[in-house]
């Protein structure tokens, strides 16, 4: 299908990596295609602003082709893949359509893993796709509704508890941003409840929150949190999540608002080429990135598994995903060009921040760290920076300014239907 | 459910009646409750610029409770009306929840009408909630990532093409706003079509355009849109909508998108309570806008069939909707507080508005007219200006100005199925 000449790239998901990946090809030797099921790349680490009616879903979301636009050699593709041939070299779109690759990038991301309890999917909501976020938003204000004029107490006691399973950055900070909309957004807005009566309770199995940080930054977040009221039960793994709650050992908390935020799986990626892959289905990945098995097949950010230089894997990171597309980009350039060899991989942390609410967040920059309102306010200029586009910089901002001041969400409105559960299918391919 | 005392008034709807008759209740003697299916109020004028991406949902929709949050008589509830029972006094909801009433308003507004055809539905999508103009805008913008694909020229050609039913305000705007979606937001993104070759085509049964407007002003819309690239067919009545189409007499135009802006019907509200209603389902009302069966029931917005001094029927306008909320809701606190009589309601037109894309807009004040630019800017201010939040005027103004300067739609995602037809139960209740 691609009507440019030169070497074919084609590259499934327009996430970080992806993105990244097909920018560093721009307007160079290679004919690039980048195949999406959205027409958007999306923000994923401002999602849960969008959940807490913080954000619109325009402000963190940006269409592909208007990023892409100027690069003529890069044609985008709104779909969905339904296998590879890796023989005869070729992917199949749901929609029926071949492209045909000389090299094929794979950059389709995770998902929430409910560790095979297809049931738990409907009680316990992720939060990758703007679907999600919005479908979040609505179960969170609905409860507060028919908490509004529930009579009996134990169905409104329910109705006012939140349990976030899971306590690392996404449950952190949801936690966070949900306890500002309670205790400020939404005070004065209801007459028969106290919205500051709403119960947050973070489940974490392992022993601390956000054990992906240093001791001391996941302490403080603790103590931030609680401040903000927020009860917080590490070392307690969720026995099964339930139709009025969630189970922990013998004790059933009745919550119905539930948020998942525990187990992460790759996409299917691994399977439609057939490449080795580690325990969360994430492809075995050499240091240069390709796959193990085809060298001309490539697999970064949450689809791959690739290590650091001490053998450690690497995290499901927005700028592990970046650094790898850019890093992938730009070799395949040179190798395209040049037949240069594709060097290895080496990332490099930026810094791994988690917001804890108003004027507080951690960010460990392995060799210092930072914490509290100036750890929030590099926290707050590095996202806008990250932003693609200058006018969601400027949205962002103004929004975030605005919510500052006057301590007002933007955007409280349930427009999608809370009872449906959360998507399974990845957010790319 | 109510809690405070007083004589108890129930609102069905806030929309632009149901709100502004609650705003002037608020604070007052009586004890008022105000249903609605929605959790906010929905600035239903700008809703096509949801629909052409130039807006987000949040920036024309406000939360009711924090529009009446400070009205502490004023109890708000999320929910659908199922039935009244006039001889009780009780509204029932689809939750079974019931609520009695002394005096009840009807603002529930109205929805599109098929004239029976369950089937056009499906087809041709109406633009009254934020769910119609989430999908419409889905609709739009997956016909030119499928036309950017497609190989049969035939097929492409119908992707390519729009047909808008119905030569009203809606049918207008939209065709402006599409053109300019096409002619100037869109250019570029796409390396395998052209969007400007986009066929927008503006069919009315009647013999002009803007019929409710003085023929230079529809004349003057007409001219503005042909500039713009729209062909419009006035004096053919649409005879079906088909799958691959629409067909005028023996003729049928492809098209992938149809938007439906021909029939409208008054929501259901005359059914509930055994009204006599007109062909259209509005409530047949005294001056005074009180049910004629019913001396404690009112019917007000598009629900009402109202006339004027002159005998003629008031149209289903934001503004006569907000006049008769305000009129019905002091009247009623006059009522209530001192006994005085419901005076008759009397309509003063403001100016009734339709814009033609960038720099053009008619305004009709009855006495004289605006048309061109300074139309258009009056009709700017005027819709900033009628926003309820300062943070929404803000925010439209700021995205007005960015259009303006960059010519950029804001949001331009596809975040809904645009496989769906449009809802036919109406925006409140």
């Amino acid at each position: 299908m691609s009507r440019v000449a030169g070497e074919k790239v084609l590259i499934v998901g327009a996430g970080f990596g992806g993105l990244a990946c097909a920018k560093a090809l721009g307007n160079r030797g290679a004919s690039v295609t980048l195949i999406d099921c959205n027409n958007y790349h999306l923000f994923v680490p401002l999602l849960y602003q969008v959940a807490t009616a913080d954000l619109s879903p325009a402000n963190i979301a940006e269409p592909i082709r208007r990023i892409l636009g100027r690069c003529r050699n890069i044609d985008v593709i709104m779909g969905e893949v339904a296998g590879v041939d890796t023989a005869a070299r070729h992917v199949t779109l749901r929609s029926g359509a071949q492209l045909s690759y000389d090299r094929l990038v794979l950059a389709t991301g995770s998902a929430y893993d409910y560790f095979g309890h297809a049931d738990w999917q409907e009680r316990a909501l992720g939060l990758k796709t703007l679907r999600d976020a919005r479908r979040l938003r609505a179960r969170l204000l609905t409860a507060f509704e028919a908490a509004e004029w529930e009579t009996d107490p134990m169905e409104r006691r329910a109705l006012m508890t939140v349990v976030l399973v899971g306590g690392g950055p996404t449950g952190v900070e949801m936690a966070g941003a949900i306890a500002e909309l309670a205790r400020h957004a939404l005070v004065g807005d209801f007459h028969h409840i106290n919205t500051r009566d709403l119960r947050i309770i973070l489940v974490e199995a392992g022993e601390r929150i956000l054990s992906g940080f240093p001791p001391d930054l996941g302490a403080y977040a603790a103590r931030r949190l609680e401040r903000l009221g927020v009860e917080i039960l590490a070392g307690r793994p969720v026995d099964a999540i339930e139709d009025d709650g969630v189970r922990l050992g013998r004790e059933v908390i009745r919550a119905r608002t539930i948020i998942w935020g525990a187990g992460v799986r790759a996409s299917r990626a691994a399977e439609w080429v057939g490449a080795e892959a580690d325990r969360q289905g994430r492809i075995l990945v050499n240091p240069d990135l390709s796959v193990r098995s085809h060298r001309n097949i490539y697999a970064i950010g949450d689809t791959a598994h690739c290590e650091d230089e001490r053998g450690r894997v690497l995290p499901g990171l927005a700028q592990v995903a970046k650094q790898q597309g850019e890093h992938l980009g730009k070799a395949l350039r040179r190798q395209i060009e040049r037949g240069d060899p594709l060097p290895a991989f080496r990332f490099r942390n930026r810094g791994n921040a988690a917001v804890v609410g108003r004027n507080a967040a951690v960010i460990d920059f392995g060799r210092f760290r930072l914490k509290g309102f100036f750890g929030w306010l590099a926290w707050g200029v590095v996202h806008v920076y990250m932003l693609v586009s200058v006018r969601n910089r400027l949205a962002v901002s103004l929004q975030w300014l605005w919510r500052y001041v006057t301590l007002q969400a933007s955007a409280r409105l349930i427009a999608d239907d809370p009872s449906t559960g959360s998507s399974t299918t990845p957010d790319r391919s």
